[in-house]
């Protein structure tokens, strides 16, 4: 721990990684419900971020109250939130071919843009990959087709896995992203963790600076090195261990969080 | 051009490479037929190699003919041959999760091994994955969960792309593989170009060393840096333009290639 107790407890806002922090698949990790109690307790400010490619931030929050953690919507960010809004500013209102589930493409058409059948590839001049439940060869075929011919690239995150109750896991997003990349010769644009502006528009909901708040993940490279980027605490939730040094703070439970807050 | 004509046309055989450099698709490249009839009418030997993960051997001579050009089964050479071999010398006879087409199921069997079936990923002890037509999620997940839990991950080819008539293309075995890789968190063994055993096997087949011959191919990852691995000369068969230098020749044309042997 490269940090001290007392610095850690100055902290005003903490915000959460979900999937594999919070819960994994559907159940609730040990202790998180209490750490987050506590928090609220001591009056600070805790909100959520995850890089969920498949689910905005009204779905996140249900299940979270279903989980029995209280939130608000605005407290809770996916990348699907800014998504629309990033396609518009970088591409202006756009044709997009969406690979992913139905809140990818919700997100899309909130964003004002035209949404591009499958079949209809060609169309295309932004193509998004999220994590895919129904990915097959003729959407990766689509996908890395509309790319080669000059659509842009985007995706929610990089993360090659999902993880699920007792250690099991469903590929992720990242893991649907590399075949696309792979055979469009292209690398996407990364909307969500490790690249800045979800941290930013965490913070600024939070109404804190970044020196005032902490990054709470179990992955290095979504989480750690996207929150040092912009300069939160980074505290690593590392329950089978991890890399010293990587973070500002590492935790193996959440029961170790929660003494060291108290 | 590293190398002089006279020591090209003192070579004893030539290996092409077939999708992309004999046919596109379902058409002859131009000039294809005309340069493999001259190198026949000299005296020199000349073989067939394709990284091909959907066909064995004799599929791949039968399209041959089809398409006007004649060829013997055993001049014609795809990973398929050697995998049910290679699986059995690294990992004895085991219990394989195929993903791919039927041909790679075929060449499993073959090997004397057995097939699991995908939901019973949990069984296999080695998973192939080769191009997969029918590739999914639940086929990336069986896959990514096998290896992720300690089955060896085998491939005939990290190709990126499958190229078709026109320059569209397929993607290729490589994108389906780089899906599994980063959900597995694992990298294949590979099998076909441009690792040795391949071109090894070609050349005794044609009973030639390694610097009596030429690959002749249009991958510089998989054709040109593979046969320069085993000794071959390499040329490169670039119609859109390539890298100066990666080859001992570089030809845009199979027209230029035949005049360079006349």
């Amino acid at each position: 721990m490269t940090m001290s107790r007392r610095e850690l407890r100055a902290l005003r806002g903490f915000v959460f990684d979900l999937d594999g922090c919070v819960w994994t698949g559907d159940i609730l990790v040990p202790g998180a419900a209490e750490v987050l109690a506590l928090l609220r307790q001591q009056g600070r400010r805790v909100s959520f971020l995850t890089n969920n490619s498949r689910a905005r931030s009204a779905t996140m929050q249900a299940k979270l109250e279903r989980l029995g953690v209280e939130a608000a919507v605005e407290d809770v960010l996916t990348p699907l939130e800014i998504l629309g809004e990033v396609i518009a500013t970088r591409w202006g209102i756009s044709r997009v071919l969406a690979i992913g589930g139905p809140e990818l493409e919700a997100a899309v058409l909130d964003g004002g843009h035209t949404l591009v059948p499958v079949d209809r590839y060609g169309e295309a001049t932004v193509v998004v990959v999220g994590n895919d439940f129904a990915f097959s060869y003729e959407r990766l075929t689509a996908a890395s087709r509309a790319i080669a011919a000059g659509a842009a690239f985007v995706t929610p995150n990089l993360d090659p896995r999902l993880p699920l109750e007792g250690g099991d896991f469903l590929p992720g997003c990242g893991a649907v992203v590399e075949a696309v990349a792979a055979a469009s010769g292209a690398r996407p644009v990364v909307i969500g963790k490790p690249e800045p502006p979800l941290f930013e528009l965490a913070l600024g909901r939070m109404d804190l600076r970044a020196e005032e708040a902490a990054m709470v993940g179990d992955s290095v490279d979504s989480d750690i090195r996207g929150a040092r980027r912009v300069g939160m605490t980074a505290i690593l939730f590392a329950p089978d261990g991890g890399l010293d040094g990587v973070a500002h703070v590492m935790v193996k439970s959440m029961a170790q969080l929660k003494r060291l807050l108290q």
